[in-house]
């Protein structure tokens, strides 16, 4: 009767057996495979740990002769002999599932050790001390692991040895001292666990299987599975491996490598090994390794056959490897090999060095770089080996590093910048008034608002560092200073840094290292714009933006806010004026004041993308947005009165209910968007005038110019039609009155749940889509970012009720459904309608990748994501 | 070579062809069809409109040849001759659509007078000044209507008249003058319109019908077709009908009758005549009209053949009906006939009795009734004739009429209230420490807040009239008094009204009707449940509530919103300290407290409604809803310290800090709901546990109760199956505790656009699902109701960019297409779930209509609405 075979060798498996062998196992059999001296052993499949707890915590039958069989082979191998007195086989015992699960089993070593063994390891590595060390390591990891006596237990008897002898580390204890231990440690296992320790080779062994087995279910693989969504029936492999020793004399040695430099990408053997010494000494730091390149000195013979395997490797598996060796007496074995991280930069260099030397072709060296890592080259940053006196703690709403004296005050801001000082802006919060001072600063700091308050979405808008929602600080601008939860003061006119990119608020100053753009990284970026279907625009709302994108390879303006535009000094008054005004004639004599200042910022705009669409919205935010903060008014008022000014307090009083009547208590689902287009037709009119006079006049000047207007907040089709007719009215008006003809598109913004229902209809009014999925996910959620952030979110993150923050990676499941509904509506009725999305999404390779999926023409994102763009995007249609 | 037929007799047409002959074509055809005498007359086609307009305004080929045979069958069957000198046949002409039209062409009477056939009726009558009269209204009709000559040129020349002769009235012009004006007439035309008055008679009914056709394409019609989505493919029609007239002496008359009585429904012939007079005579007011009764006396042969007729007409389309009759020298004509408006208590009484006459069946007689209409039946209400003194608007958030004396104060309205007065709480807005004055007033009215604010729900709860959102009385509570846009003053005190169903505040007392439940109400409810599939529950959160809702039928709680609960004056302040508490020892100690109290709550509600399911929705509000105004609180403390109360300032701003540290910019998407109950299980524990504490207590007294756990808020699968299992190891807790088993379910809210886009995944968790349509409407539209209503909604349902407020009426477009994708992948998961609604969508018709189409099992309503959904759900279910 021949049973399932559930024990293979290394040499009977390969790398696409991972379900099978786990992933460990899969991967020495690969090495085993391509030849490569890996020491021989064997997988205990998963299908075998799934059958023993199918059959009650029994192994399966024919199980234990299998192993007895293949380790037979392995014996054969390597040379010795399991259990033999003279020259006995030692194994490791480690656990192997499908997916890598930390805080599962720990590793065996040494297994077959017993009283007899460690004589004859003694004998043959003549050092008694390494041999008796050896056992007493085993026993105490295998009671610990098998037999469930802890750890701690046995430090006491090691600490007590220690102090009699009267040494520090363990290497200095004597062969003595050591067979005390071991005699002490025996005796331990015996009443703590209520078995003598087994001196019987194979009973260690199928001890160790059925421990491993075991540790399947235990408490923190159970709940380690659960939280990261890994099915029971996976199963774990075990693999029980030969020991070799790199520390058995001057021709032993271990080490560590990578096949090109992990860090610059550059290509030669980047790594460093220890003569006659183990692993664990290396992370012991006791002594110091030797660069790699010294071996060739050391160990000549055994230094070729390394550099020959690393590149056997490197082809093998067409990527840059991280090695772990061990030479045993002249021998050199694999202990393990796998892809090796590496920093931006590199990943760049080597994909790219790869196309070129005809290892990967160029759609593979597109998949080896992560988008996401691109950002650290495009940002000054803190240079990654710098000790920093981290001080607290924000939200990173806007990559990048800088340092600067602290200052509350945006004039003050101002004032220090025009003197050539550098300044952090420091505020509870920003608003409108405080552009200037966000101008002048290196970075912002905030201690209120989450990723889309004002100060993150200018800052990053402006490619400045930002953290937002510090929570930790306390800021007393009064006083002039600001104080951590742990107490540290800081005060007007220190210095701290700031990390955008990670949140972090650094006392004093850091070192920093520039943007590196390299000749890979723009030949990797040029062969994205080959393989991608994705057009990629940016979200710029001046010309500087605008042409920043431009050269990071921006084909457009996928979003162009006029809000902003209202924020600037000058304007606020008028914009203030225009909110304000009591008849639509007042209104509308403040309106013509901000006629020429939109038209110059279009103009400009335009002009810096001409030959490129560029969506301009028309107004979006509330309005009360551009007025005083009710609660200060009503503060102040309070104040004046009973100081006695009486006269000023009413004329604030006036203003307060002015802003009272504009307050409102959802303002995110308030009067806002088309919303305003529809209550205040002269705004927008207004707005359509401004774009199209500077297309005029841009058109005379001889340039090219692509204008799409575009109405925020749609949700009926009645809005949009509406709005549409009052832009086009318009544009008729302005070429009668130039005398100029020109082009435009009206489309609209889809960020509400009811578009996405209504998609098809709203289609049939509009020339183009654009997603806005900051709104949609607020919307399709109902959560306010601003103060989800704040107050669950982090938690539902945390504990995996949501796998993703949904304003950092779209929803698919849910925002992601209700745009497939849109698209497939909309297509439906016009299928050329270009759609695109310009939420914060279209700069995150995960929805990039969504977006290509669903067919959407474009994708808009920040100026300094365009390069992350372009490479997701590729990756998208690379993996379609 | 026949042409298509363009032109139908009366006599040829049918109630069901109109589309082709127009509404007031196909009735008078219908009319004369069954034998009824109408005056002989024939409809041109709307095709021939179409025909007309597709030729560049030409007849088309035939029309006219018809039009001529077709008038020569009237000659014949009127006895007399168009055009004709001795005898002539006079008619009308008048447009007639498909779809009722106002604003398109006025009537023309009497066409086919001319010079002579003037003096023929004349004759006839033996009334010159009536001829002259009628000729002299037609050339003054005609013009305007026909040649464009505007009324008030006309009306210059009778003036001119009137003022020469010296009398008032037109009734008073003498012969002579007639003539004198008509010669007058006939040169105002022949100057304005260029062209001498058409004395042909078949020339002016050509032109007449040509001025019928092109009014369809004139600038009110088109506006009014655009906004109302009239297709402009319907093109009109044209009626040309006999003349008769009622003021030819003692034997003629003119009258409007109802087959019943409208206001009753008792069934008895209701309505008024007058002895020889026309129609504008009775409407002049200048004579009396005798009640229909007397004309048994006046004219007993043809009142005869009247009540016949009327009873002919009701039989024939079997429902009361609205007649406007001639009697034309002892003849009786029919002119019109249409179905009867009715008030709510005639229109139940009428299809109740005209079931038992075998007129109709139930079915019917369930449809005749319009649910809306009941909730007049259900409250006190005012005197439909009133006189009101009506001096500000707002909104109509809880129906019914309520008088009483104005307070300001809640406190105060308790106290009055204990001494027997009844009084009207006056709030800017309303809080949960006004809840005391809310019961004790006989209504709120609010001068700031929507239909959802605080005032109005819990005004809708209790069934008290409220006015929210009355932003033209401004409120100074401290000075006792509040004052109208208009300048009224209402001081404290002073006897106000409401109308809570119409939003108006009434100076003074007011006289009201109580509310009227009929047996035939009762009845007509009865017949409802038999036929509806609908189950009707109602939305309770005390027992009062519920047992009003069992009283109107419902069968079961949809909603008990709990945190009404802790608004209670003696909770609210265990409730702040629960949500204050800065340890979850400390909150667990405030949660102890309030247990026993919800406890309390359950057990009285639960068993009010013993025997059906009562849904209990666990905490919803974000938690500084309970906590005082960060604004109040900032200007008390400012003041404080410029009062140097140094230490009293500090404690508050302590107080401040932690409601800032809780207040957010969007609450309705802040942290609330589950959400709460993620971030803080402890409160949800609590709720639960009172819950099942509760169901213990009553199963031990012997009660049947069936408790239904909500989570509210629900947006993602892991959100609910993480808080039912909270829920249900609480449920074991207790049971382990009691010694008691009872049964309970636990489900969720569905009212985010993500819960509805994963449905099918959600309801793996749920044992129920209720829609809450008010939430899912605000996140679909991107709309907050209270901010909405008050800002831009008005204008939106007044422009018609939304064809209802969808707060009011089911969005189906929008959000009920985001409820059939919900139902759809909730059924395919589990295809019995339990599916209801619950929000105030429940108790609309037309949104009970779309529940039932699309499958739910029941909605749930106010209590006062119960007996509507029951009719509604009924009227859905009948036309499906």
């Amino acid at each position: 009767m021949s049973s399932k075979k559930y024990v293979y060798l290394f040499s009977e498996g390969k790398a696409d057996m991972k379900p099978l062998l786990g992933g460990k196992g899969a991967n020495l059999a690969e090495m085993t495979g391509i030849g490569l001296p890996v020491p021989p052993g064997l997988t205990i499949t998963t299908e075998a740990c799934n059958q023993y707890f199918a059959e009650g915590q029994n192994f399966p039958a024919g199980m234990e002769q299998q192993l007895k069989e293949q380790l037979a082979e392995v014996e054969e191998n390597a040379g010795k002999e399991f259990g033999n007195a003279k020259d006995p086989l030692l194994v490791s015992v480690r656990s192997g599932s499908v997916i890598s699960m930390p805080g599962m089993m720990d590793t065996i070593l040494n297994l077959g050790l017993n009283d007899q063994t460690v004589e004859a390891v003694a004998e043959i590595s003549g050092d008694r001390r390494f041999a008796l060390d050896c056992y007493r390591r085993f026993i105490q990891m295998f009671s610990d692991v098998v037999l469930g006596v802890e750890h701690y237990h046995f430090e006491q008897v090691l600490d007590k040895y220690k102090e009699k002898q009267g040494v520090e580390f363990d290497y200095q204890l004597t062969p003595e001292s050591l067979y005390a231990i071991i005699d002490d440690y025996k005796k331990l296992v015996s009443r703590k666990a209520g078995l003598q320790f087994p001196q019987e080779a194979m009973e260690q062994l199928l001890m160790a299987v059925r421990a491993v087995f075991d540790s399947w279910h235990n408490q923190r693989a159970i709940v380690y599975r659960k939280i990261n969504k890994i099915p029971d029936e996976l199963g774990t492999a075990v693999n029980v491996q030969s020991m070799v020793f790199g520390n058995m004399g001057d021709n032993c040695g271990t080490g560590v490598a990578f096949t090109r430099n992990p860090s610059t990408g550059e290509k030669k053997l980047y790594g460093e090994y220890l003569i006659n010494a183990q692993g664990e000494d290396v992370v012991a730091g006791i002594r110091t390794p030797q660069p790699i390149i010294s071996m060739q000195k050391d160990l000549s013979t055994v230094y070729k056959q390394f550099v020959e395997t690393c590149e056997l490797l490197e082809k093998h598996y067409r990527d840059m490897q991280d090695i772990e060796f061990t030479i045993e007496r002249g021998t050199l074995y694999m202990l393990q090999t796998r892809t090796g991280k590496r920093t931006a930069s590199a990943a760049v260099k080597i994909a790219v060095d790869m196309v070129d030397e005809g290892l990967i072709n160029k759609e593979e060296a597109l998949l080896r770089v992560d988008p996401d890592q691109l950002d650290q080259l495009l940002h000054r940053r803190v240079k990654p080996d710098a000790v920093l006196n981290i001080i607290a703690k924000g939200l990173p709403a806007s990559p990048g590093a800088a340092s600067g004296k602290v200052v509350f005050d945006a004039d003050e801001a101002e004032e220090l910048n025009k003197a050539g000082i550098k300044v952090l802006l420091v505020r509870t919060e920003t608003t409108p008034d405080d552009i200037h001072g966000i101008v002048a600063a290196e970075g912002i700091l905030t201690s209120r608002g989450g990723m889309t308050s004002h100060a993150a979405v200018v800052a990053r808008g402006m490619g400045k560092p930002c953290v937002c929602g510090c929570e930790g600080i306390r800021i007393d601008a009064a006083a002039g200073r600001f104080t951590t939860k742990d107490g540290v003061v800081v005060n007007d006119g220190d210095l701290i840094s700031i990390d955008g990119g990670a949140g972090k608020v650094i006392q004093g100053d850091v070192p920093m290292i520039d943007p590196e753009l390299s000749d890979e990284f723009q030949t990797l970026l040029e062969w994205s714009d080959d393989v991608r279907t994705l057009g990629i625009r940016a979200n710029a709302d001046n010309p500087e933006d605008a042409e920043k994108a431009r050269e990071f390879g921006a084909a457009g303006i996928g979003l162009c806010r006029t809000e902003h535009m209202f924020m600037a000094q000058d304007r606020l008054p008028i914009v203030q004026e225009m909110i304000l005004a009591d008849s639509i004639a007042a209104r509308k004599k403040a309106l013509d004041k901000l006629l020429p200042m939109q038209q110059g910022d279009f103009y400009g705009i335009l002009k810096a993308m001409q030959g490129y669409p560029v969506t301009i919205r028309l107004l979006d935010p509330p309005l009360h947005e551009f007025l005083p903060n009710a609660e200060e008014l009503a503060v102040e008022i309070t104040a004046l009165k009973l100081k006695g000014k009486v006269q000023e307090a009413k004329e604030k009083d006036v203003l307060l209910s002015q802003v009272r009547a504009l307050s409102e208590f959802n303002p995110m689902l308030g009067h806002r968007g088309c919303r305003l287009g529809i209550t205040f037709p002269e705004v927008y009119a207004m707005q359509a005038r401004a774009i199209f006079q500077a297309v005029v006049q841009l058109t005379q000047e001889g340039y090219d110019v692509k204008p799409e207007v575009e109405i925020p907040l749609v949700g009926h089709i009645n809005e949009l039609s509406r709005l549409r007719k009052l832009v086009i009215e318009t544009g008729e008006q302005v070429k009668e009155e130039s005398g100029v003809d020109f082009e435009y598109d009206v489309g609209t913004m889809i960020e509400l749940p009811r578009a996405c229902a209504t998609a098809g209809e709203i289609a049939k009014e509009a020339d183009f889509f654009s997603f806005g999925t900051n709104d949609l996910t607020q919307t399709t959620f109902g959560f306010s970012r601003d103060d989800a952030e704040g107050k669950f979110l982090h938690q539902y993150v945390e504990e995996k009720i949501l796998a993703d923050n949904p304003f950092i990676v779209l929803d698919r499941q849910g925002v992601g459904a209700l745009m497939q509904m849109a698209v497939g509506q909309a297509r439906t009725t016009k299928p050329d309608l270009l759609i695109g999305i310009c939420g914060e999404h279209g700069g995150e390779p995960s929805s990039i990748e969504f977006c290509h999926q669903v067919g959407l023409d474009f994708v808009s994102c920040s100026p300094f994501r365009v390069p992350i763009a372009r490479l997701a995007a590729a990756q998208a249609a690379v993996n379609k």
